[in-house]
């Protein structure tokens, strides 16, 4: 397929802390793709984070988001400020970006790289290879609810997990066809509390096996959230691909970051196939490596190839990937900041080489 | 002190599956135990379970709910039938039981024992040890919510985490007490997700530091659940104890049994301090092993020594507890159902002896 003369206007938030550090690599890594692979990228940069909210209290102003709204993607670095109070930044930029952008899924795939180290025994590139769809728009993270008496001894608080049909099975059929695209076993787990949560998880359930018979070449599973963590620790071979709610999707992509060998590579789509996605290393801003040069930048170069996996540039997608590889197994001494062996600037210039080799 | 003449009445529930069995095992233990401690246990025992269900439709009637409440404590086998569709029998018992008899704290140690294999790297008896405290009677396992225009394209669900001040209150203050009697950091960690579940959360934050304000003793510790589950796989040695709802921890809890080697020796308890108690091994009731006599009965017989604990038999407890420690360091070769190197029966007696020995 010739793409040249394609150009892609991506939005670009580098975020707090060591966000613009890892951005500047990614944005590298990207450039060189684009060059071998003769498409362009065209990148306009929106200040958000925890300084402008200091400075003028504005998170994701609207104005921004009808802006970001025109772009192809979105590549973000980080958001977290030592000096917000938690849940100012996360809410008012991240979740409202995914909300507003009605970015319904949360891709993240898990794949341990062969030369980084995984916390668990035995378990090797081979085992540790599968791709969690969280559903990123309901549940509990609807912010439904409510508290009454508050403060006193007779306090109630709520929290209400909102789960559409509609939302439920566009991420669902989502999950189905990643399944079927990948290579493994064709498989497709629910990860769910259907036991206890009989109201949600009734409807995730009879929605999994109705759209399961568009779908007769995949294989279905079932796994309860306690049980899927253990396995994933236990037998992360088993899975293949694995949908799950928003709630019980963020614990688990994060016990996957962990086995996969931490944050070093983990990036993450917020997408949404018909509209604007935002691809994002899922590390949080590191604070404390702000501007020294030591922050691991691949998981910001991943989140890069995963958004023009997304974009069509499948071949750029994977030249950059194989890059990656290359790097983890010959050059870098570890994923950790300031252990890498050589700097984040370094890095992203090496990936950028490997990028441009024939 | 001298507990001589002392008889507790425990309600004894073997369940399903292989759970007569480990339950057979874990009366063996407790008699030695209090034979040689010299206290009484007197038994009656209740047939609930998958077959009862079958036969009468009955769970957990409530002429057996006002029987169990005459007792000092449950000692509870497995509760689970392949035939009986999933969730009747969880909720028609082991939730039913915790909401009547009001058991409010679910308790797991998670704890790797010296000859245990943990799936995890470089993590030895030192470094996994800790005890999580799970709120067992609110939040989503309230059964609240609902659902509006069901199988049809417009299908909302609803399910509702309840809390209340009072509910959450008891809980941490149960868990800052447990912390205080431990002998390790004098650390307690609240699990939760103060940056999305901002109705639930802000209730269990408030009151978590309030409380803490009566332990000024003790270490306090913030963790969102997903970060939780990294380090409880990356460096579960900063754990102490860990306090969390009733959602959340069902699932570190699992996560916990994995880390500590496996449902082989993970008890819990589930307590009501004012109440009646009721302990279990969380393995499940493992239909394919029943009658093989091939099951591991640790898990049961730690259950069992959890419930003398708690009776304020803390001698004995610990005399089980070294006993079993000693069974797995020196006699079993493994912690799997039929490779342990001897049979279930085999392995009660050995505790028992080892109980026994001077
Ligand atoms: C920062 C936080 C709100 C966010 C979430 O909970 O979704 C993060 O943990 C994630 O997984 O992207
Ligand atoms: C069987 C199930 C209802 C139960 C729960 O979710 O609480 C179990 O997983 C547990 O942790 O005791």
């Amino acid at each position: 397929e010739d793409s040249m003369g394609t150009e892609f206007h991506v939005g670009v938030i580098p975020g707090d802390g060591t966000g613009p550090e890892v951005v500047a690599e990614g944005i590298k890594v990207l450039n060189a793709a684009a060059s071998r692979y003769g498409f362009g990228l065209k990148y306009t940069t929106y200040d958000l984070g925890g300084e402008r909210y200091k400075r003028t209290g504005e998170t994701l102003p609207d104005s921004v988001i009808r802006e970001l709204k025109q772009h192809k993607a979105i590549f973000l670095g980080a958001i977290g400020h030592p000096e917000v109070a938690p849940g100012i930044l996360e809410k008012g930029i991240l979740l409202r970006a995914r909300f507003e952008l009605d970015q319904y899924i949360n891709l993240r795939p898990v794949k341990l790289y062969e030369g980084v180290d995984t916390p668990l025994k035995n378990k090797g590139p081979e085992e540790i290879d599968f791709v969690v769809v969280r559903e990123n728009t309901e549940g509990l993270y609807a912010g439904a609810g409510g508290v009454l008496k508050r403060g006193t001894a007779d306090e109630v608080a709520i929290q209400e997990s909102i789960n559409t049909r509609k939302g439920v099975e566009r991420c669902i059929r989502f999950a189905f066809d990643i399944t079927r695209k990948r290579n493994k076993g064709k498989k497709l787990t629910l990860c769910g509390k259907t036991n206890v949560l009989t109201f949600a998880f009734d409807l995730w359930e009879r929605t999994f096996y109705e759209v399961a018979k568009d779908y007769p070449d995949i294989a279905t599973d079932y796994a309860h959230v306690d049980a899927t963590c253990m396995w994933m620790v236990k037998n992360p071979e088993w899975f293949d691909v694995i949908v799950t709610d928003n709630m019980f999707g963020d614990i688990i992509t994060d016990l996957g970051a962990m086995i996969q060998g931490g944050m070093g590579v983990a990036a993450g789509g917020n997408i949404n196939p018909e509209g604007v996605s935002m691809f994002e290393p899922i590390g949080g801003s590191a604070p404390k490596y702000t501007g020294r040069n030591v922050i691991n930048p691949l998981a910001a170069i991943m989140a890069g190839a995963m958004m023009l996996d997304f974009l069509g540039q499948e071949e750029a997608a994977q030249c950059i990937e194989t890059s990656v590889q290359k790097a983890i197994r010959n050059d870098l001494t570890s994923m950790d900041a300031g252990k890498m062996g050589m700097g984040t600037k370094e890095v992203g210039d090496l990936i950028s080489r490997y990028v441009l080799e024939k």
